[in-house]
């Protein structure tokens, strides 16, 4: 079977090799060549324009978008709607917004094209050994891309989680309790760090991999971090993030419920990434205001 | 070898058990009988006093106690000091504040005792089949029990985390970072559970368990808990606690370490155990008095 993949993106790349591992003629294209040379390198069929991709792949021609999330996935799709027949299937395999996902679902239904919104999980190394998926699909539609899925997923590690949007809801409040876990993990090290016991942190993510209850790959990932850097001392305390705490927060308050763990950990990111906050210093200042605090002057 | 065990509760019972499977004849003491005789009818030698249980030990005694946190564990220690000799080991492997532990553990190095602070992680089924475990001890005393441990645990799953009382602070710790993790989970399923979308939390539970970021054990409770009961429609809304969460909110205050996760999830139980909010009733009529909102009448 033929599959093309737009993106070559760490997690396209990874997933195109994955699919080349699993028997499958993977057609790649990126907007920069000089990652398709490198795909061609590695097995996989370049290809330098949408239209000589799209002319590549066989019948009922299915599309994987590897792209980063917003306009950009809206514009490739106007690009490729034209080289498409009825019933091509364009997944898209990224970070969308799942509001993005059911209406792009619902415009390219109207003119006959079948759209995926999949979810995708477990890191680069998942993507190229084995990922989990979260699938908003049509029953048929799944139907007919379900090998795929069960060719490079892990065992179990594929669902179709409903109707399309839901792969990629699903995998928003996922990320929403990766933040939260992540959190957790970082506020118990740093209450190990700060005890008068001397602790060996990489040790101790070890042995909590191993039966404990925390047990897990976020804790096997904290075990290999401390064991490069056993202090961390070699990087900044600024979090990044790049959209989908943020969703499940707003999703959270759209729908009302409380959500203090995965908010407070979105904030926590926000924070780390202020060079200064204006809040801290109204409330330094305040303090100096009714009881003569100190505050520290710059 | 012989190793004793006083208290025959969930965790107790079944680390008997797994001793036992590992060829240590196992003496068993547990303040109500009936729990020794079921005891001994599962191949563990039963004592009736503590002074029967000590005297059907060897040489260096090894005393475990498997006993609920508190005043307990000294009255236990207080009986058992006159029937030891020197280097004889008391091992605590409860969740025992790890503050007691080394003041347990100063107390009886004094008189020659030799203690040991365990925080064991896995369940009922770690217990039984494979556990995690911390060990607070002198270097020495560890080298004559690891044996013990090695066979107990899962593979790479028990170490020394360093001197007396890091045992039962690094359980402590473990147990913070296990209730964000849980409030983590709790809020995504609650997301999920809101929305528009027909989902199967079982199935979603499932797929997270095989190859996502967030994978671990315990998500496969998750799984295995919406395999029993899919709306969980069986239980109520109320989450009890039995310390450690506590013990690590404060040691995050006492050592000024910000922890909104793990904060944040201690109040969600002490929330989930109110017949009603007073502070809830506050704001409500606050409302009412600034700007006439409405608020519900008993």
């Amino acid at each position: 079977m033929k599959i093309a993949m737009i993106g070559l993106g760490k997690m396209g790349f990874n997933l195109a090799l994955n699919l080349k591992d699993n028997n499958y003629d993977v057609v790649v294209y990126n907007r920069t060549k000089s990652k398709v040379d490198e795909a061609v390198k590695q097995g996989l069929l370049g290809s330098g324009s949408l239209e000589e991709m799209t002319s590549m792949l066989g019948e009922r021609k299915v599309i994987w978008l590897m792209i980063t999330a917003g306009n950009i996935v809206d514009d490739v799709i106007d690009k490729l709607v034209p080289l498409l027949n009825e019933h091509d299937i364009i997944i898209d395999g990224g970070n969308s917004h799942y509001e993005d996902s059911v209406k792009r679902f619902r415009r390219l239904e109207e003119i006959g094209i079948d759209f995926v919104d999949v979810g995708t999980s477990g890191g680069i190394s998942g993507a190229r050994y084995g990922a989990c998926t979260m699938i908003g699909a049509k029953k048929e539609v799944f139907s007919y891309i379900e090998p795929i899925f069960k060719d490079i997923c892990v065992e179990n590690g594929y669902m179709r989680t409903g109707e399309n949007g839901t792969g990629h809801f699903v995998k928003m409040v996922h990320n929403g309790i990766e933040y939260a876990m992540m959190q957790a993990i970082g506020e118990g090290f740093e209450i190990l760090k700060n005890s008068d016991f001397a602790l060996n942190y990489k040790d101790i993510a070890q042995v909590w991999c191993n039966g404990s209850v925390i047990r897990g790959w976020l804790m096997d990932l904290t075990r290999s971090m401390f064991e490069k850097d056993k202090q961390l001392d070699g990087i900044k305390d600024i979090i990044h993030s790049s959209g989908e705490g943020l969703w499940t927060v707003l999703e959270a308050l759209k729908l009302r419920v409380p959500a203090p763990a995965i908010t407070n950990s979105l904030y926590k990111r926000f924070e780390s990434e202020q060079e200064e906050s204006f809040s801290a210093k109204v409330v330094a200042a305040l303090r100096n205001e009714f009881g003569g605090h100190k505050v520290e002057k710059k």
